[in-house]
């Protein structure tokens, strides 16, 4: 039994998410039924975070069981030839037969982009958020710190399976502003519940449209409560960057 | 009558070009629809140049008359407001009767995008040609020069009309290295014949394979030959820039 470790980057545009669902296109789903191909054999791909329907990936890592042989530059090549140009398998490699893509990443790092002007750019548009209104940078970095260490974010959170903790540690939050009209914002943490970053991004981007205040997250948080936060932002603007082991 | 003046930026990616065409998507043909429904009457569109499918562009200008009369930031609005994402109306005025976007324009501005890795990305795949063999750049450069000045390019033209001129004024052409992948080449000339600018890309992309010499290219222009030349670039990396009047 060979395991074998993908580095993805997708664009999520056009896929429901990245987790198999026979009845819809998503991510798992071209690959496991691609790898299949070429292994000869059923494949279940496991992921290290299981984006939603909309959101992009430029360092998902993927892993899977084979019985076959593997040459990872040849099964990179395959992969990239005969994916959709929308799925690309950065990185090919033989791994540790134990190795778990989620339980074994100790941090996740997402960008959400924020496109901040008055007219849309349809070369950003399928990732990034256009906001019209001008934003107060300086008051969603106010507001970001408060997210940063360990926190119960139920207020930030889809609820998850009943009795499931939604505490979590976050170890940065900013905003950069790249040029006149692009911001990044930049999370890390050792893990994120459902809709969380976009939970946090939509009440951030509501601090900058001045809709609340920097100094109200802390009473949002320890409200325990969904309707204590601001909207969830588009799928659009969300990446998962990058997963460290 | 009102003569209005429209800057539009489209990802040509899922339209048939930009001319009408009843029987597939264009963006003449989702423009004028829209107009229609906003002035209450037919709209012709023209433009400054027709983009071929799956071509972009940042600054095509358009015009059209209409007996409505006409508010510049409102109609820019709901123009930005019932588009489709992929076309982005950046600007509107209200022009001079006589204007023709098309006879009036001195020059054009295209710039076609390379990645040059050896693996793809999929946020840049919509928007650039991917080459995976190394290019040798100042070859391209060499190459790109013989094209400047007034030539006949009928072996760098597609066909047209029997008796149509396919001589054409460049007045630059030079690639540059905008990062470790990414290679712009621009390229700007008073007019351009189809399918010209992709010709020229394909012949000079050879040329950084090592397929052809960069002094070979007098020689293809002489030949007034389409089989003289190299493969046609594919649409995705090109983009028409600005023009200028």
């Amino acid at each position: 039994m060979t395991r074998v470790r993908l580095l993805v980057a997708y664009d999520g545009t056009d896929f429901h998410g990245f987790a198999m669902n026979p009845a819809v296109r998503t991510v798992a789903g071209e690959l496991s039924a691609l790898l299949a191909r070429l292994v000869r054999h059923h494949v279940e791909v496991e992921c290290a975070g299981r984006t939603d329907a909309g959101v992009h990936a430029w360092g998902q890592v993927v892993a899977f069981h084979t019985t076959s042989d593997v040459d990872s530059q040849r099964l990179q090549r395959a992969l990239i030839g005969q994916l959709a140009p929308e799925i690309v398998v950065r990185e090919v490699a033989v791994v540790d037969d134990t190795f778990d893509p989620r339980r074994h990443a100790t941090s996740r790092a997402y960008r959400y982009t924020v496109r901040n002007a008055a007219v849309p750019d349809p070369f950003t548009d399928r990732y990034s958020w256009w906001v019209r209104e001008p934003l107060d940078v300086a008051a969603m970095n106010a507001a970001a710190a408060h997210f940063v260490g360990e926190h119960d974010f139920a207020s930030f959170c889809r609820r998850g399976p009943e009795g499931s903790t939604t505490v979590r540690r976050i170890l940065d939050a900013a905003w950069n502003q790249v040029d006149d009209v692009t911001l990044h914002f930049d999370i890390a943490g050792t893990a994120f519940c459902w809709q969380m970053v976009r939970s946090i991004v939509g009440t951030l981007v509501d601090v900058g449209r001045g809709k609340h205040r920097a100094d109200e997250v802390p009473r949002m948080l320890t409200a325990l409560d969904r309707n204590a936060a601001g909207a969830i932002a588009p799928p659009r603007g969300l990446c998962l960057r990058a997963v460290t082991y």
